[in-house]
């Protein structure tokens, strides 16, 4: 499954960039932004480890992941200014990397034998505690809180995924439909800006 | 002990109805009212789990606890004006539940062979872990920094069900006696206004 | 090892005291700042513990670290006017503690099998994310995100521990130089005011 795994890494690259540009933005220094940046890509899918007792986490024993963060690093710092304005296919990569870490996240927790539902949970977990962790250090009210659809859409393309898997074992299609849903609600929602969000920023 | 499985359940709808109701007084959306509804009912013995090394923690084994937050959460949509009419009662479930909890996160500390002092830190952590990340979440400082009688309660009531579980074997008499202990010490504390807080609001 | 247990005891004993003041300059009460002196003070091997799967963690088996906790909470509340006079002393025991957390952070981690560089990461983690949490239970971006050489000095001292691990066996002499290091450079980067920190607090 060489193709889903790619995929990973590059959701986990684009997660860090993201991250770290975050962490410049509210200025802090090189080890502040590294931290902010491993976090947002990596905290999710730990946090799912730890609650399901899957440890030492996964990030620890494929050196990968770390890697791909540093190298995130180094770009974020290199093209910075040229970043944003890639913003467009950073949030392309952005969805599918959501997309992709709901399904790992569930697929994970139900090879270990827990039910259905809790694997859900935890598709969520790993696609969007990420992002929690990071704006909790950044001290800010979480992004996810206020803004329904991003959840939403990994909880519509988690059910899909596992109702799909009911019925059918072409795991490659089921991953890419379940991505798809994730990919389709999210763009929509932000083309017709589909969301109940108030201006509460409390910072 | 099933009266004890319900009170139990009994006190995670309580604390899942006060999480959504927090969050819905902060205009979060359904999804975030949902995460802080289940992080403030199963946050504290979640953390317990991970510290104590039970994993994967308990809620994932029995469905239960997920079904009952998520019934709160309807119940809070629903009757969110009449709940606060029904402040009274929340208080006095609520009081119970931290009671119990703190008596909850003994035993199962104790029951991995961990020392009598570890439990009592592992009980107060259960019943007041969870509205501390509630207010992390939420980015206020937690409450419970700011109210000592909350915290001190479940430590009174800890430390006699200890006490009395070195005497005698009558669990359930041990148990409404511990909790009895924190109900009406909380109950005191507020009647009296028994606090040394301060107004420390930082946000 | 006996010295090196003797100062990591006194390495709790002094992170546990900051966490007491910081606690007392918010105007905590006293059981919201024994919850942050501990969070302080055991806080970064706890997280280390529970990413690399080491539960129930370490403080749980040796009774002295709370021990050793509830001394400083006393110690604080008692010498609170005298420690501010020390905080010269203060500052370099918790110095020492940075470093000497560090190396048995990377210690621990190397002892179950994991990579050296996942081990210098879980060395930073033991020694600076006390201090993230008792940031982020207090409602501050944490202090580390913007004071880069308290992190690096991390670095740079346990880069230097696994070189030296791997061309001497003297544990003793390596730790020592290891720490020294860490000393010097966060002492030089005070002294020098060596920092890439801009005021951003946003509390």
């Amino acid at each position: 499954m060489s193709w889903i795994y790619g995929l990973d890494l590059l959701g986990v690259f684009v997660f860090a960039i993201s991250g770290v540009l975050t962490a410049i933005d509210n200025k802090f220094d090189v080890v502040g932004s590294a931290i902010i940046g491993m976090v947002t890509a990596i905290g999710g899918g730990t946090l799912r480890d730890i609650l399901i007792g899957e440890t030492p986490v996964g990030w620890m024993k494929d050196m990968n992941y770390l890697l791909v963060v540093l190298a995130a690093l180094i770009v974020s710092y290199l093209f910075k200014n040229n970043i944003i304005q890639l913003k467009r296919s950073m949030f392309f990569f952005d969805t599918i990397g959501i997309g992709l870490f709901t399904i790992l996240g569930i697929q994970k927790t139900m090879d270990i034998g827990l039910s259905p539902f809790v694997a859900l949970l935890m598709g969520i977990v790993t696609a969007v505690f990420g992002g929690v962790l990071r704006d909790v250090l950044t001290n800010v009210v979480p992004l996810v809180f206020r803004k329904e659809i991003y959840a939403t859409a990994c909880l519509a393309g988690g059910i899909l995924f596992l109702v799909l898997s009911n019925f059918s074992n072409y795991l490659n299609l089921n991953l890419v439909s379940a991505m798809l849903v994730v990919v389709i609600i999210r763009y929509l929602s932000v083309k017709f800006n589909w969301t109940l969000r108030k201006s509460i920023r409390k910072d």
